[in-house]
C-alpha cells in the first residue's frame, strides 16, 4: 500500500484562486514537497499557507537560481528519493505548484521520475497566464486566433519569427530577458500593443503598458501579453502602479 | 451605485475544478446568467449547480448552434441590454465561463458590450487546455517549449505550418472539424504522437491515442495534444474509455 503522489496546481498567487479539490488534497496528505530558490521563500508554499492545517512532514526542494540552465537534474534525485520514501511507507505526498503543473513547471521533473512508480494524480490550476489577461481586462485569445506561448530565453530570430505569426503573444519567464525583449518588440513596432503584468494576483501585482515600465529587468514571477490590433485599448489601461 | 459585472471562469467540468473565488462570489449574487446551446443544457450551468444556494435569478443566454459562424450578435445585444438592466437596479451579475473567461471564451461577447459602463471583476479559471495535459498525464509544455494553440477552423494551410513549426500543439474547438484534422495529422505523421481528450474532468471523460478514436465526428467539448517526441509514451495511453 504507496501513498499517492499528487501534483497540486495552486494558481497564480492569490490563494482564493486555488480550486477546491487541491485546498481538499491539500488539508488532507501527511506530507508536502515545494519547491525554493536558494535566494528565498517558496511562492508555491505562500499560496498554500493560509490553507495548510499545520503539523504536515514538509519536503524542500532547493533550487538553484544562479544558473539559467535547467535546474541540476541531481536537486530533482534527492528530492524524488525522499518522496519516494514516504511514498513507500504509505504517505501521500502533495507537490505544490504554482499556476497549473504541466505549464511550465518544474513538477514534470519529480513526475518524470515518480509518476510510472506510485498512483499519481495531477490537479489542474488557473495558470498564471489566464489571471494575467484576467487583471488585463481583454481576451488572451478569441475567435479563430492563434495563441503562441513564447519563452523568454529563445533566440531573437525565433522570437522574432513567432511574434510575427501569432494573432496573440505570452511571452512567459522574461525575469533577466526583459530589456532584450523590450528591444526587440519595439523593433517589430509592437510595443504600443504590448502589456506587462507583474506578480498577477497578488497584493504587489503591477500590470501596466510595456512603453511605462520604468525598469531595466523585471522579476521571474511576470510576462508580456502582445494583443496585436489592441493599442488603443493598451494607451488607456490605467497608469503604473494602479490596481485594475 | 451600479452592480457589478462578472465573468466567473468555473473550471473545465468537475464541480471541484472552481476556484474558492468563483464559489464565493457564485454563492453571494441575486443574479446569474449562462449561455446554453438552443440544442441542450448549459454547460456552465451544470458545472455551477452543485454550488448554487437557490433563488437567484437566472438570465439564459440561448445561443443558436446551427451555424459555425460566429454568434448572432443580436444575441449578445439582447444579453447584454437584461444584464444592464440588473446591474442599474444595483443587482450583481455574474456571467458563468466553463473553463477560464478570457481563453476563447464567448464571455467577450459581453465583456465588451459591457466593461466599459459597470464595475467589471473577471475571475480566471482552469482551462480545458490544462486539465486535458493533467488528465493525460504529460506536460503540456516544458522547458523553452513553444506552445501553440490552434482553433480547429483554421485552414488546411495555416494548421500544417503552424503544427510543423511549434513544439507542443493543442487544437480545440475539433467538433465537426474532427475528421479533416485526423486526416491531417496522419499527412503530417504526427498520428502517433497525437492524444484525443473528450470531456475533461468529468465522469464521461474520454481519453485515448488519436489512432484509437472510432468515432469520425467529435463532441464540441473535445481537443487534440499534440506531443512531439511522445509516440512511445502515446502508445502506452491506457485504453479507450478508461479513465486514468
Ligand atoms: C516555470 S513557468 C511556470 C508557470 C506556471 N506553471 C503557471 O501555470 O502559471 C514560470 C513563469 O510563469 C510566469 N508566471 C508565473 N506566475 C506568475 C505571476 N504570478 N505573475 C506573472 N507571471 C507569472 C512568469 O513568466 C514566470 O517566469
Ligand atoms: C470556445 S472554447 C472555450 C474554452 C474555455 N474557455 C476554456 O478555458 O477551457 C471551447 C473549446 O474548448 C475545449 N473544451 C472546453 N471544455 C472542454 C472539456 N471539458 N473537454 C475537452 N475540451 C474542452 C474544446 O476544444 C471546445 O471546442
Amino acid at each position: 500500500m504507496t501513498g499517492t503522489l499528487y501534483g497540486l496546481g495552486l494558481g497564480p498567487g492569490d490563494p482564493e484562486l486555488m480550486t477546491l479539490k487541491a485546498v481538499r488534497i491539500l488539508k488532507s496528505v501527511p506530507v508536502i514537497a515545494w519547491p525554493a530558490p536558494d535566494t528565498g521563500p517558496s511562492f508555491a508554499r505562500e499560496i498554500a499557507a493560509p490553507h495548510l492545517p499545520g503539523g504536515q512532514i514538509e519536503v524542500a526542494i532547493v533550487v538553484p537560481m544562479r544558473t539559467e540552465r535547467f535546474p541540476a537534474q541531481d536537486v530533482y534525485d534527492r528530492a524524488a528519493d525522499e518522496i519516494s520514501a514516504h511514498l513507500d511507507a504509505g504517505r501521500d505526498v502533495a507537490v505544490l505548484c504554482e499556476g497549473d503543473p504541466f505549464f511550465y513547471g518544474s513538477f514534470m521533473y519529480l513526475h518524470e521520475r515518480l509518476a510510472h512508480r506510485y498512483p499519481t494524480l495531477v490537479v489542474p490550476g488557473v495558470s498564471s497566464m489566464m489571471a494575467a489577461a484576467s487583471a488585463a481586462g481583454r481576451p488572451l485569445a478569441a475567435r479563430n486566433d492563434v495563441l503562441s506561448v513564447l519563452p523568454g530565453p529563445l533566440s531573437d530570430a525565433e522570437l522574432t519569427n513567432r511574434i510575427n505569426s501569432a494573432g496573440a503573444v505570452a511571452i512567459i519567464k522574461i525575469g533577466r530577458h526583459f530589456k532584450r525583449l523590450r528591444t526587440l518588440i519595439e523593433d517589430l513596432n509592437l510595443t504600443p500593443h504590448a502589456v506587462y503584468v507583474e506578480r498577477v494576483s497578488l497584493a504587489a501585482q503591477r500590470l501596466m503598458p510595456l512603453s511605462e515600465v520604468p525598469d531595466d529587468t523585471a522579476p521571474y514571477f511576470s510576462m508580456i501579453l502582445i494583443y496585436k490590433g489592441g493599442e488603443d485599448w493598451v494607451a488607456n489601461l490605467p497608469s503604473p502602479g494602479s490596481q485594475l
